[in-house]
């Protein structure tokens, strides 16, 4: 065997070195290659016999070399490889020639071309040492490139900046910070927290006017916001007390349940907001349960008539609230009025659940089990009638139902109307969490190296192109998202502040935001924690929690099946009416779509693959717009052919669901893009609007690239566009992963509220 | 008002209130309408001048109704409603003639065109009376169609009938259902199940010939996917003490090690599978931890360098395990020879941590918590050299190293290709994951009811066709999953029966199947836990844990992404070799695929609509085949000018990678469903075969139908063919929910383990 290992040492013989070990380490030599390689030795007159003699003794098939000569042969490449410059060590023939340096110089010219020559031969010259494991590997950087934190940061709070400090100085707390704790504990901790975040003022913000000098809800709305970047049982608990129970009492109620806000505001009162019940979520204008009206007593008798009546997943009835909200039929002298909201004590202030009341506990959840949800039944509990929430409606001294609004159906809608902005908050909130998982894994992948190129050392995670495509876009319409809310929630205060508001169009652009920011989120979080694989398993790096939490915003504050619905009726029909009214209007608004279509379906623009192009603004708002129109057109003709035709409008619904989602889901995108755009034309500083312009740009385009089997059958775009418009979405994703960490710090999360070890971890240690 | 009341009673003046009711209650009567009203009821000369009169006094838009007027007149035409057929209660007009039945008949005669044609003047002869409230709703029956159940199910267990039926037998016990413990508590369950099942003697499946008669390892994988409909933990668990520290037992081992086989089967010795390491997860090769050879003591010395040589996420390591396998550079005379196991005692008898060897908690994960997955560090702890698995290498009396593989990479890859089972294990367990999640979801889309069509109560989800397409495709590929998997197990057993094995082509099956099932998992159980709402949040209907536990199978066993990319090399070489060679193989391989796709391009089949054609198992193989061929060609040509224009292996990779994935991922795809071909021709009940055809029919289409922008920039698919295509899903899912029951039940999962009260539920109470 030592008579083999000789070669390691003969200047001649070691330019060959790597070829031999490639060759037999790849499985042992053929005959044909064996033949390869000995004529092509003969052809090499310089050779020294005892070096030809070597070299023939380590092409004998019968006496293949052991484990131990590979290793060893191994070893010797290796040491010579980690003494090379990294961009030689990307060839076996360059590491021989690194082996011959011992060599005379003659040699050493004719040994490279025999090496050369022989490695094209076998099928190796592409070959590289790294592969076959025999040269070290070096640490690539990654090309990471500063952006104006701050400025974005400024951008993105928007003009609640003071509010989002706040905020963040509340959640900079180590103590907000929980996991793995049982039910009761955490529950425990978060009522806690909840205390403390209404001790620093942060609920005033929610009644405004009464409870807070703020001009209106938005300041309440942020702070919601930019407090689901920290724990989100602790959101749900806030927005459950002071957005959905407060809420409640301040748009349902009058001047003679102000008083309580204060109350509600400091915890004091803790409540509930029975709405949902077993049998009826998503469809409250069904629910069961019955308040009736008894003039002897002016009373208000709450009972739950059968089991799909009780209340259930009620934020606060498992333990802690006092007041509930509840919503029941009304029945006045046996007529019945609809769905209403009444006050209902269930707990005395020491906690005790008060006669007639029953109260269950939902059990554990996926996530969010800080918030104790309940069930709520009422077996005949009375209520003076001035619990009735009489904004809308009253009942008089002679017992006589009153109400401002004659119509039951545009009462029961205007009711619920005033609560739409616990939508815009859940949304928001979508948002925000994907920011946080983002925030974590973007961080991660600039850390976490895994495998690497020949010839260098393990690369990051960002530098993979699969790697930027899974956090890149999310990170480009999380941006986009972040603007559009900003813009819904000025859409909401300047409804709210008309005299008469008439919230349809509002509703519509909400329930759309919601289902968008929330479906987001629920994709973003799950792709965060696979980009971070093992890591993004544990529960102290916070992913799952993040997962598990914000997993029922697609479900709860409206199901974002049913919602997205919503939207389609309201965009089909202009204004939310029913769907057997209104067509014509509908198809004058966009009948002009098609003159549009025929003008953009100009075969140099079909096939424009220019990057300029691809990179304008304003064909990404033509595309969506394009979109939204030909859909809602074509939805609507549909539509009205079918109940032209005699078919029951529920059928009709039926079979044009997907269409009239697809419709709502376009109508929505090209809206959000709009809001994005005009924000933008708003920002001042050239460097920062084009950070953001190229991040609406990736969101935009990637929009396009996910329907674009929509876009080339309607001919919108050729081929040859949608394979330019993909390319453009990778060098998109190239041109910003080297900003990521910049852009997921202008997020501003807390560093203690990040708290996932992987954010922060050394990269050394990874 | 009451005078206005009175009309509910006049008999001419009764077939109109409907219109008056919708008119009011649909926001007020605006000047135009009322004139509209006005001068049609002056053409209608038969109304006595009362009638009149009283209609007069409705339209006085100075005195609209009140909130109570309004009411009363809901509760009169609600009454109405009720004794109308059903089919009657969807027009306005019906509703009026309904409540004219005490009129005369000349009358009736002619108030019902005078109201049809005011219902037509006022745009609301499309109103239904439902939309309004006005109506009742009546169940409507979903129609259920019943499937040979038991058939279906003998097909899906395949050629282990007897297995499935003793795992299922085990999974019916009771007791083995447990969420939201303490980890403690459920670790210590778990423990004890996994007693239990090795006491029922499935673990001796494991080893076939060894510790127990079973042929090959097809029992244990049948089993182990069965396993997987039950709770997920004790999957795992028995997963690392059998398929893992006991396979590598078994297969990188020799007799001196099969002692041990027996007390791994029976549980007397738990073990651990050390592989993974905090710096190396996918990146075996480049693990760190040290088994240094000490000739002078016949010892190995297993050492842990630096903290990312740490081994992490070991299941069994924070508590249970005893005897760990573990993976480390082993050294021989200061020469490295690669990654090899060593059998490391870590814990006594009795649970006490051996000496030299640290243990750590990975503490609180996403789910899979019953698992005690923990870290290990050795300070130079030292075994004897017998606990080398030494069935590829071995140390000789000498110190000499020895291997029957000389070359270190083939070695390697030897000794991982022989654990290559479990990704068999896990992908199959995703599968059914699915169909756990599946079983729920589907049985609760049948019995829930939410919203409905006028004149009719509410309707079960499975009505919704949104709701048809969450749940039917995904059914539909769970079913073609299953028979692929039966297959991958055959050619398992297959290769692993011949002398010398060449595992290569059986690994991208295997990395292609598992990471197609897990993704597909991961989807479907998010799917299924957003289709049952708030009910899926719940941790007593087990979608969460489902979630939670399975969200980790696209990471272990091989991350999703990087296994997709070892399919892809694998696919572009032939035969998994470097890239640098064998191309021209790969080319002439693919090389025919022009001359195919120029024959299916023929413009009569790229605009062939029928249904017939879309159905055709003809026209889907070829689709597949046909874009895994393109991609695969095109990615194997751009590599090829990458690295011809030097450009460095890595760096083409990066550029190319998503090609590659792309590439991977279609030629996964045509081998699934052609396995699934295969299998279905075996079927000989002309009834099942057809109901397995419609659900691989929707398979294969919803495929299409997922990458048709892909077929329609290549001129595959005409638009019209993609719009087709679409509809056919649509068609399928329609054809196929009726029956979703059936096809669910025919998963065999037992009812203790089903478990969820949601999928058990009395439709009355939801």
């Amino acid at each position: 065997m030592n008579e083999r290992l000789e070669l390691v040492d003969d200047p001649q013989i070691r330019p060959f070195l790597p070829l031999l070990y490639v060759a037999w380490s790849d499985g042992g030599l053929s005959a044909a290659e064996r033949l390869v390689i000995r004529q092509h030795l003969e052809r090499q007159p310089w050779l020294r016999p005892a070096a030809r003699l070597v070299l023939d003794r380590w092409l004998e098939p019968e006496h293949p070399p052991s484990a131990t000569e590979l290793a060893r042969l191994r070893e010797v490449l290796r040491a010579a490889a980690g003494t090379m410059a990294v961009d030689k060590r990307r060839s076996l023939v360059e590491l021989g020639q690194e082996l011959a340096t011992a060599s005379e110089p003659d040699d050493r010219g004719r040994s490279r071309v025999a090496a050369r020559e022989l490695a094209v031969l076998l099928g190796v010259d592409q070959t590289e040492p790294a592969a076959e494991g025999l040269s070290p590997r070096e640490v690539m950087a990654f090309p990471e490139v500063a952006v104006d934190v701050e400025g974005l940061r400024a951008l993105l709070d928007g003009g609640h900046a003071e509010v989002r400090a706040r905020v963040r100085e509340f959640l900079a707390r180590p103590e907000l910070r929980a996991y793995g704790l049982p039910t009761e504990r955490y529950r425990e901790l978060v009522r806690g927290w909840l205390r403390d975040l209404c001790d620093a003022g942060i609920g005033r913000w929610a009644f405004p006017g009464v409870t807070s000098e703020v001009a209106d809800l938005s300041s309440f709305m942020v702070a919601f916001e930019t407090l689901a970047l920290g724990d989100l049982s602790l959101l749900v608990k806030a927005g459950v007390q002071l957005g959905l129970f407060g809420g409640s009492i301040f748009f349902l109620g009058s001047e003679r349940h102000r008083a309580l806000l204060e109350d509600v505001a400091t915890l004091r009162l803790p409540g509930c907001f029975a709405m949902s019940e077993s049998g009826h979520g998503s469809n409250v204008a069904d629910l069961e349960t019955v308040a009736r009206y008894d003039h002897d007593t002016r009373e208000l008798v709450i009972s739950t008539p059968r089991e799909s009546a009780r209340k259930d997943w009620i934020g606060g009835a498992a333990h802690d609230a006092q007041l509930a909200t509840v919503f029941a039929q009304l029945e006045v002298a046996g007529v019945g009025h609809g769905v209403h909201a009444v006050l209902v004590p269930i707990r005395d202030a020491t906690g005790n659940v008060l006669p007639g009341v029953r109260v269950g506990d939902c059990g554990l959840k996926m996530g969010l089990n800080g918030v104790d949800n309940g069930r709520l039944w009422f077996d005949g509990v009375r209520v003076p009638v001035e619990n009735l929430l009489n904004r809308f409606a009253d009942i008089d001294e002679n017992g006589q139902y009153q109400s401002s609004i004659a119509s039951p159906s545009r009462r029961f809608f205007t009711m619920l109307g005033t609560l739409v902005g616990g939508r815009v908050c859940v949304g928001s909130a979508g948002v925000s969490v994907a920011k946080g998982a983002l925030a974590i894994a973007v961080r991660y992948a600039l850390a976490r190296r895994q495998f690497g190129p020949a010839g260098g050392r393990e690369v990051v995670l960002m530098t993979y192109p699969t790697h930027q495509r899974r956090l890149i876009p999310p990170l480009a319409t999380t941006y986009v998202l972040s603007f559009a809310f900003e813009r819904l929630r000025a859409r909401y205060v300047e409804v709210q502040a008309q005299p008469e508001p008439d919230t349809r169009a509002l509703e519509a652009e909400v329930a759309g935001l919601k289902v968008l920011a929330t479906w987001h989120a629920t994709r973003t979080v799950q792709q965060c924690r696979e980009a971070c694989g093992g890591q993004g398993y544990l529960a102290v790096n916070r992913l799952p929690d993040l997962k598990a939490d914000s997993d029922v915003f697609a479900t709860f504050e409206g199901d974002n099946t049913v919602l997205i619905q919503l939207v389609a009726k309201s965009v089909l029909s202009g204004f939310g009416r029913s769907l057997g009214r209104g067509l014509g209007a509908v198809l004058k608004l966009v009948g002009d779509s098609l003159k549009t279509a025929v003008r953009e379906k100009n075969p140099l623009i079909v096939r424009d693959t220019s990057s300029a192009h691809l990179r304008s603004r304003e064909l990404h708002l033509a595309a969506l717009g394009h979109r939204a129109r030909v859909l809602v057109q074509s939805a609507a003709q549909r539509m009205q052919r079918r109940l032209h035709d005699g078919m029951d409008a529920h059928d009709a619904l039926l079979e044009l669901q997907e269409h009239m989602i697809a419709a709502a889901t376009a109508h929505i995108d090209h809206l959000v893009l709009q809001w994005f755009s005009d924000a933008l034309a708003d920002v001042a500083d050239p460097a920062l609007r084009q950070t953001l312009d190229t991040l609406g740009t990736l969101h935009a385009l990637a929009k396009l690239e996910e329907t674009v089997a929509w876009y080339l059958e309607d001919g919108y775009v050729e081929p040859v566009k949608a394979r330019a418009i993909r390319k453009e979405v990778e060098a998109l994703c190239r041109e910003l992963a080297p900003a990521a960490r910049g852009l997921v710090d202008a997020f501003g999360i807390p560093e203690v509220t990040l708290a996932a070890p992987i954010a922060f971890a050394d990269p050394a240690t990874l």
